[in-house]
C-alpha cells in the first residue's frame, strides 16, 4: 500500500530535508508526491534550468525507503512566462482578464502554452522517467479548480468553432439540433458562432451553452494527452495519475480518466461548518472516483489539518484521521497522500495545514498518522488485492448534470442533490453501489439507478429496454425522457422514448416551490408520505401505481409506478420523495433483485455507522466505521476476526467513537495466516 | 372580440401547419400573432429575403378564418446584422458589451441600425401592409425588457448631450437646474456632459440622473416612430400596437402610447412562487394599461403555461386560464391572444409552456381554452362597444416613479409599493379606478390620488387648487412638493406650493426603519394604529387633524389632515398607512365624495372576490369574479342574468372556486334579447 | 473653543449670505469651515480663476465675528481636468476606469494631476495663507471615503514596484520576505510585481497583499505632504487639518497624523437604523482620533441632521445633537463643527440634512445648537485647556487589522470587533483608554491591551518584555506572535516570540462556526462561560490557568492564563470571551493594577450612562452623559458643581433622558470662581 504525504521541499531550507525524511519514514510512510508547483525553482528564467535540489530531495527520501510521485508543474506557469505571453491568461464571461496572483491563470485552448510545457515536462520525464524511485506521475493539479474549466478568450471561441465544425460537419445541421431559428440566432458561417458569454440577460440557448460545456471538457482532456504523450514517448511504462476532486463536474471525469493508468483524487471530508459532517458524501465520492475506470484507486490528498485560504475551517478531532484512512480504503483507496506535511510559512494556503504544525514538531495528527502507519503496515497483506463488488450501480452522467446546472428547472436544486438523495439510501442500507458512465455495460447488475436521465439517444434507449427485458430492475424519474441529445425537447408525449417500458404517460407537469410539498398515500397504508420539488401527473398504460397524490388537482394521480416489461421491472419516480417514501420503494426494490447487505449479518444500532467490504479469494474484508463520537454496538452473527484490533468478535461488541473495524471470517483468518 | 394566440410557424414542419390552425379554429381562436423574432427567417443574409413561407402561413390560417397581427422583428438583429455593426451592442454601466446570444441586444441611440430596419421593415410593410388579412402590426416587442431601456455606450452619450443641448439651449441653465456646482461638477461644454456610468461610488447628480431617464424613455419611443411611420407609409390605415408590460417603468408608456393606435400588454399573473397570488397586480396592470390612452386594449401575451427560463415558474391550475381571461376582459381587454400555442423544442424558452405541451397534442389547457372561446362567441355581442367608468383616478407619474427609484429615501421601498397600497383600497372595495398621468384633465372625477407627489411645475400645481377649488377631493401624502421638476429641493417649507391647499406645514420629518412604526390614534376611537416608513411633524394651518401620532417626541402632532378649500377638500397622509387607518381614511373620502361600488348592490362574502363593471348604453355588466378555489357566496340585491351559466339569479348564490359570474339586468337583457 | 459649522456659500445666492452668518453668529457659532469641493467656483475653466466670491463671505463672516477653516478643493477635481487627463481616473481590481459623476476620482499615485493642485492651492495658500481671519486649513476631503485608497492602475503598479525596490533593495529580498517560491511566484525582475488585482481566485500572496496596502496608506501620506508643503511655503505657521473618519482603516492614521498640525474627525453618530444605537463607538472613535497625536483635537464635521445620499438616516430627537456635542469634548473635543449649515437643494447630498431645513429657516435643530452654544460659551473658561488622562492602552496597529481584513481567519469575523470588544469593558467602567500605535512609548501605563498582535519585530517583541518587566501588566491574546512583520508564519511554537514571557505553548488551535461555542469554568465558581470563534489548546510552562474549557477534546486545558514576568504581569487570552468571562478578567487585571474609575465617586444605576473626566491643574471635569431617554439617578459622593445646571450636587441627584452633567469639585469651584 501505499501511504504516504504531499511534500514541497522547495518551501523549506535544505538543512531540514533529512529531518522530515526521517520522520516520515517513523510515521510508516512510503510515498511522497513532490515537484507540481515547483515551475520556478526548476526553471527560474527562461531556459535556465535546475534539477539539483530535485535529485538531492529525491536521493535522500530513497535514502528513508521513501518512493516518489513526480508532478508537472503546468498548473502555476512562472511570470516570466505569463509575461512573454499575456494571451495566455482566462478570460471570464465579461471578457475580463483573470490575472496573475494565484495558480490555473492559463487557458487550455491556447496553443501558445504548449512549447514551455514540451520543454519543462520533457526535461523531467527525460530525467526521471525511467527513474525507478520516481513511482508514478501525476498531470498538472486539480484541473478545472476554482471555476478553471471554461474560458471565453477568443482562442476559446476559434478552438469552439472548429470542435462545431468537426461535430456537425454542415451548418444548417448545428442550426438545427441547436434550433437557432428561435429568436433569428441562425448562423452562417462557423466564424459566426459565439461562445456563451456574457449577454443581455443570461439566458443562452441551452444547445450552444451545453456544446461549450463539452467543448470545454474536451479541451482539458486534449491538454492532459499532450503532457501523458510527451511522458510515455520517454518513459513507456510510466505510471501517469491525476488528482481529481471527487464530485467536481465541470469536465468529464470518464473521459479524463481513459488515458491515465490510475486515477486519484484530493479527499476533505470537512471543509464546511455543517454541525453534523455528512460521511456518505466521501463515500459518495470514493465510489465516484473508483467508476471511473471500474478499478481501485488513489487518494492523492488526504485531509489532514484544518484547511483554509483567508478563513480556516475545522481541525479534524482527535482519531478523524484514522477514520477517514479506512473509509478510503473501505471505498477502494489502495494508496493514501495526506496533504500536507507541514504547514507553509507563506503564499496563499499558509492557513492550509498539514500533519505537522508551522513549526515543525511532532504532534498530536503526527503521532495518528504513525498509528495508522503501523497499524497498515502491519494489515496490508491481508488486504492487498482486495477490491468492492456491487449489484446495484448507480448512472451519473455529466452531460445530464450539465442540462440540469444549465437549466436547474426548480430553484435552488442540483442533479447531484437529487442523485445524492438515492445514493444515500445505499449507504444506509449497507448496500454497495458502483457509479458508471452511461455508456458503461449494464449487464452483471441487479439494479441500475438513472437519476434524472433527460437526454437520450436511440443507442441508449435501446440497451436501457435490453437491460430490462433480460430481467434488469431499472430506475427512471422525473423529466426522463424530455430531450434528445443536443438539449432539444423530444416532439413526444412523456417520458418519450421509456413510455412503452415504463407503461406510463405523463400527461403534464408542474414544479413546486422551494417550501411546499404535495401529500402522497400508498394503498394499505396509513402514512402521509410527500414529494416536493415536482410533480408529474402520470396516466397508467399497463404500469401500477405504487404510490399516489392525495391532494391538489392531480389528486388520485399516481407518483411512483412500477412496469413489468421482459423478465425484469421498470419504476419510475414522479415526483422528489422524501426519505420514507425513497426507503419503502427502494425496500421494495431491493426485495425485488434480492439485494445482499454489504456485511456478513453484521447490523449496528447506529445510522452514523458505516459498513462496507472489499473481497479477495471469496473473503470478506468490512470495515464498520464508527462516524460519530458516542460508543455503539455491533452485531456479529457470525464470529469474525478483527484485523486491527487484533481480536475475534462474535455477538455483541461495543465499538468506540470514531472506532473502526476491519472484519474477516475468523475461521478462513486462521487458516490463512497459518498458511502464511 | 379578437381570441387568439402567438404562433410562431417558423418553429415547426410546414407539415404541422394546417394541424394547428386547424386546432386553433376549433378552439374559437381568430386572431394569431407571428413575425415578430422572424428575422432571420425573412432576410437569413444581407439582402437575401424570402416571404414566401409567411404567404404560405398567412394563407393557411386565413383558410381557417384566422387573421394575424404582424410583429416586426427588431428585437432580434441577427448575427450577420451585428458582425456588419458590432457597434450595435449596448454597453452596460461599466462599459462592457452586453453580447450575443439572447436578445434585445441594440442600442436604440445607433444611427447604424436604422438602413436595416428600413429595409426589411418597409419590405413587410410594402408586402403586407394593406392585406386585409393582415389586421394589426406589433412593432419590436417588450421595449425594455430585461433592462433594455438604458445603455452607456458612446452614441447614447453624443445623443444625451444632444437631447440636454435641445431640452436646456444654454449649459448654464443646465448647471443651474442640477445644481453642479455641488461638488464642482460644472461643465463648460456640451460635450463634457457624462452619462451616469460606473463611478467610484454609485451616487450620481440627481438631475443628470433623472434626465438620462427621460432620454432613454424617448429614445425608445423615437425607435418606435422610426417603425411606425415606415409602416403608415405604405399603409396609413394600418392599426399598430406595441406589446407593453404593465408596471413597467423603465419607459414612459404615456409617451410610447401616443403613437400607437392602440397599445396591448402581456399579462402573466403567476410568475412567482408566492403562497397566494394577489389578482390586485393583474387589476392595476390592466387598469394601468387601459389608462395610456384612456380606451380599451389588448393583452397580447396572456399566460396559459407555466413560464420558465432555467428555472419553471407554476403551472396555471384548472380554470386558472379562464379566470385570467375574464379579469382581463372585465378591466377593458378588447383582445386576449394566448402565450403560446405550443411548448418550443428548443431555444432559450424551451421551457416557457404554452396551450399545448411539447408533444403537440390537446391536453387540459386546450379544453379549457377552447370552453373559454367557445363562451365568448356566444356572450361577446353583449359585452361588445362595452367600457369602463370611473370616478376615481390616480396619477402614476413615471418621472416621479424614477425619481423615487433613483432615491428610493427608504430602504427596500418603492413608489410602486406605495402607489398599490392605496390601488387595493379601491381594488377590496369594488371602486372602479383609472389611472392616469399627470398630464392629464382631471375634471370628471370626484376623487384624485397623487401619491408621493414629489415635483411639480407652476402649471400642475395651478391645475391641483383649480380641481379641488371647483369642488374635487384631493389626497396628497408626505413628499409632496419637495421639488421641482428638476429634481431640485424646493427652498420653501414643506409641502411646498401645496401648503395653501392643505392647510398645513410640515416642520420636520424623519425616516423609520424597516421593522418601525410609530402608534398612531383617531379621535373618539379606541383604536392603535401604525405609521410605517416616514414620519412628518406637521402643524396645522387652517386644516383638521384626522389622525394624531401618539408616541415619540412628535406625539400630539397630525398624521393625516384634511382642509376645505373652495369647494373641494384637499387630504394630505404624512406617513406610511397600516391598512386598517387607509380604510379609515378611504373610507371618510368615499363618504365625501358619495362614490358608488361597482356592482349594483353585488356583494360577497370573501375577499377574493373581484367585483368589476363594463358598461354599454346605461346597462352595467358585472364581472364577478372569485380568485380563490373555495365557493363563495354571493348576494344579488336586484335580479340578475348572468351571461356565463345563462340563469337569472337574484338573492344569495353560490360561486364556485376560480368561478366567474357576468351579471346584468335580468329585465334589460330579456328585452334587448328580445329585439335582437 | 470652536464652534462652528461647515458652510458652503457657493450653493446659496450672495444675498442670503448675510442673513446666514448672523444667524450663525445668535446661535454662538465662531468659526465656519468652506471651500473644500470649491474648485469649480475658483477655477471655472482651466487658468480663469475667480476668488472674489470667497474674499466676500470671508469678509461677511468676519463681519460677525466668525473666522475660517479653509479647505483645499482637491477632492473634486472639476470634469476640465479630467478630460485633459483621463489617466487621472481611479481603476478598480477588473481593470474597470471609476469614471465621472461623484467625488474623490482621482488616483493618488499619478502624477499629473501634481500641476493642477500647485496652481489651485498654491494661489489659495498665497492669498489667505497670512490672512488673520483663515485660523487653519484642511487638507483634501476624507481621505479614502468610499474605497478609494487602492487602485489598480498602471501608475500605482509602477508605484508600488518603485516602493518595494526601494523596502527591499534586492529582488530575492523580497522573494524570501513573501514566500514566493509557493505556487511559483518568483518574481525576477521589478517589473514582473504584480498589484494585487482580479485573478483566478481572489487568494493573493499574503505578503504582497499587505504590502499593497501599506503602499497604498503611503502614497496618500505623500499626496497630502505635497500639499501640505505648498501650503506652509507661502504660509509657514499655518494650522493644518484634515478630517479623518474615526474607526476607518484604509489609511494608516498614525502616518497621517505625523504631517499635520492637530487631527481631526467626522463624527455621524447614527447613520444606520439600530434599535439603540451604541454610544461607545462614537467614544472609542474619539479615543482613537485622541491617540493619533497623543493630544485634544476637532470635530470636522459633528452630524447635525439626518444623513442621506439614496436613503435616508434616521434624524436625530431632540436633545442628541447636544448630548453627542458633550461626548465630544469629554473625550477630547476642542472644536466642534456641525454638518451642515442648511440642506443643500441639489446634488448628490441633497438628502444629507443640516442644522436648517431646505427652507432655511430656524427649527428645532437650530434652537438646540444655539443652547449650546450659549452654554459652551459660559463655561469654556473652566474647561480650556483640559485633558484626558489613562493609565490603560490599547494598541491599535493598522498593519494587523489589515492582516485581519486580507485574512478574517473566521467568517464575518473582524479586527475591530474583538477590539471593540476589549474597550467596550473600558468604557462601561469609567476607565479611561488611550489608544496607541505600536510603536507609542508605553512607559507611563499601568496596563496594556495588544489585541490580535500576530506580526511581531524583534524590537517590538523586546519592548513588549521590558515594559512588562519593569511592572507593566500586558494582554495578549489567541494569534498574538504568529507572524513576522512580512505576514509570513513564524516556525516557532505559538505563541512564539512571546512564549517565556506568556509562560505557555499553544499546542494546537482551531476555528469555531459563527453559533458554535465551548464552554469554559473557572475555579471555585459554579459559572459557565463560553468561548467562541478559536480555541486555543494550551500548555502551562509556568503560568497559571485563569479560566479553563470544561469541553470537546481539549476540555481542562486552559483557556485564560496569566504569567508573573519581572515585577509585571502577563495575561493571554485563547479564544473570544463572552462579556460575563471579559468582565470577570479585566477586573482581576484591574485589581491587579489598581485602577481608578474615572469619575471622583460619581456613579449611576443604568448602563446607559457615560462617566469620563477632562482634567486641569489637578481639577477633574467629570462629564455625566444618559445615553438614553429615559432619566436615572447618579450618585454623588464628594460634593460637587454642575457646570451646565450651575448647581452644587451632592448625594443621589436625577439626571433627565438625555441629560449632561460637568461636575467639578464644589469648593474647588467657589475658590476658583471667587479668585477669577
Amino acid at each position: 500500500m501505499y501511504f504516504g504525504v504531499c511534500y514541497y521541499p522547495e518551501h523549506w531550507p535544505e538543512e531540514r530535508w533529512e529531518t522530515d525524511a526521517k520522520m516520515m519514514r517513523e510515521a510508516g510512510i512510503n510515498i511522497v508526491r513532490i515537484g507540481e508547483f515547483a515551475w520556478s525553482r526548476m526553471e527560474r528564467r527562461a531556459g535556465s534550468f535546475d534539477f539539483t535540489w530535485l535529485d538531492r530531495i529525491i536521493g535522500i527520501l530513497a535514502g528513508e525507503g521513501i518512493q516518489v510521485i513526480l508532478g508537472t508543474p503546468t498548473a502555476t506557469p512562472p511570470k516570466w512566462l505569463m509575461d512573454q505571453h499575456p494571451d495566455l491568461y482566462m478570460r471570464d464571461m465579461y471578457g475580463d482578464v483573470r490575472g496573475y496572483g494565484n495558480r490555473r491563470h492559463y487557458c487550455y485552448s491556447n496553443d501558445n502554452y504548449l512549447p514551455y510545457i514540451s520543454t519543462i515536462v520533457g526535461k523531467m520525464a527525460e530525467r526521471y522517467g525511467n527513474d525507478p524511485r520516481v513511482v508514478a506521475w501525476q498531470i498538472d493539479n486539480e484541473f478545472g479548480c476554482n471555476e478553471t474549466t471554461r474560458c471565453y478568450c477568443d482562442n476559446c471561441k476559434t478552438k469552439f468553432q472548429l470542435w462545431l465544425k468537426d461535430k456537425y460537419q454542415e451548418i444548417d445541421h448545428m442550426n438545427a439540433c441547436w434550433g437557432t431559428v428561435f429568436w433569428s440566432q441562425i448562423y452562417n458561417e462557423w466564424e459566426e458562432v459565439i461562445v456563451p458569454a456574457y449577454t443581455v440577460f443570461p439566458l443562452h440557448n441551452p444547445g450552444l451553452v451545453l456544446d461549450y460545456r463539452r467543448f470545454a471538457s474536451d479541451a482539458v482532456c486534449r491538454f492532459q494527452k499532450f503532457q501523458t504523450d510527451l511522458i510515455r514517448q520517454y518513459a513507456p511504462q510510466a505510471t501517469i495519475t491525476h488528482n481529481m476532486m471527487g464530485a467536481f463536474n465541470e469536465i468529464d471525469a470518464f473521459d479524463l480518466s481513459e488515458d491515465l493508468d490510475i486515477v486519484s483524487w484530493d479527499n476533505y471530508p470537512n471543509l464546511m461548518f455543517t454541525k453534523e459532517v455528512d460521511p456518505a458524501l466521501a463515500a459518495m465520492q470514493h465510489d465516484i472516483t473508483r467508476g471511473l475506470k471500474r478499478t481501485n484507486f488513489w487518494v492523492m490528498e488526504h485531509q489532514s489539518g484544518q484547511p483554509g485560504g483567508n478563513i480556516m475551517f475545522p481541525t479534524p478531532k482527535p482519531q478523524e484521521l484514522r477514520r477517514w484512512t479506512y473509509q478510503s480504503i473501505a471505498h477502494g483507496a489502495d494508496g493514501i497522500l495526506y496533504f500536507r506535511w507541514r504547514g507553509c510559512l507563506f503564499g496563499a494556503e499558509q492557513y492550509w495545514h498539514g500533519i505537522l504544525a508551522h513549526d515543525g514538531k511532532a504532534g498530536r495528527k503526527y503521532r495518528e498518522v504513525q498509528q495508522v502507519g503501523s497499524e497498515l503496515t502491519r494489515i496490508w497483506p491481508s488486504l492487498e488485492g482486495s477490491v468492492n463488488q456491487a449489484q446495484v450501480a448507480m448512472i451519473r452522467s455529466y452531460d445530464h448534470e450539465w442540462v440540469f446546472e444549465i437549466q436547474p428547472h426548480i430553484m435552488d436544486y442540483t442533479y447531484m442533490d437529487h442523485f445524492k438523495s438515492y445514493y444515500h439510501y445505499w449507504y444506509d442500507h449497507q448496500i454497495a453501489t458502483d457509479i458508471l458512465a452511461p455508456q458503461a455495460d449494464f449487464s452483471g447488475y441487479r439494479v441500475l439507478v438513472l437519476p434524472h436521465f433527460i437526454m437520450t439517444t436511440d443507442e441508449l434507449v435501446a440497451k436501457v429496454y435490453e437491460y430490462v427485458h433480460a430481467g434488469g430492475i431499472i430506475v427512471l424519474d422525473y423529466r426522463a425522457g424530455a430531450k434528445d441529445w443536443h438539449n432539444r425537447m423530444e416532439a413526444l408525449t412523456l417520458p418519450g422514448k421509456f413510455s412503452d417500458l415504463l407503461g406510463i404517460s405523463v400527461e403534464e407537469y408542474g414544479v413546486l416551490g422551494k417550501e411546499e410539498f404535495r401529500r402522497i398515500r400508498r394503498l394499505g397504508n396509513e402514512e402521509i408520505y410527500h414529494g416536493r420539488t415536482w410533480f408529474d401527473v402520470i396516466e397508467l398504460h399497463g404500469a401500477q401505481a405504487l404510490a399516489t397524490f392525495s391532494e391538489d388537482y392531480f389528486s388520485g394521480c399516481p407518483a411512483v409506478t412500477m412496469n413489468e416489461y421482459g423478465k425484469g421491472k421498470a419504476y419510475y419516480i414522479g415526483t422528489e420523495l422524501d426519505a420514507k417514501l425513497r426507503d419503502d420503494i427502494f425496500s421494495a426494490i431491493c426485495r425485488d433483485a434480492e439485494l445482499a447487505m454489504s456485511g456478513d449479518g453484521i447490523v449496528t444500532d447506529s445510522p452514523r455507522v458505516e459498513i462496507v467490504s472489499r473481497f479477495k479469494g471469496g473473503q470478506a474484508y468490512t470495515f464498520v466505521i464508527n462516524h460519530s463520537v458516542e460508543p455503539v454496538h455491533v452485531q456479529i452473527a457470525n464470529p469474525k476476526y478483527d484485523l486491527l484490533s487484533e481480536k475475534e468478535l462474535h455477538g455483541v461488541t461495543e465499538l468506540g467513537g470514531n472506532g473502526v473495524m476491519i472484519l474477516c471470517g475468523a475461521e478462513s483468518y486462521r487458516s490463512a495466516t497459518m498458511e502464511g
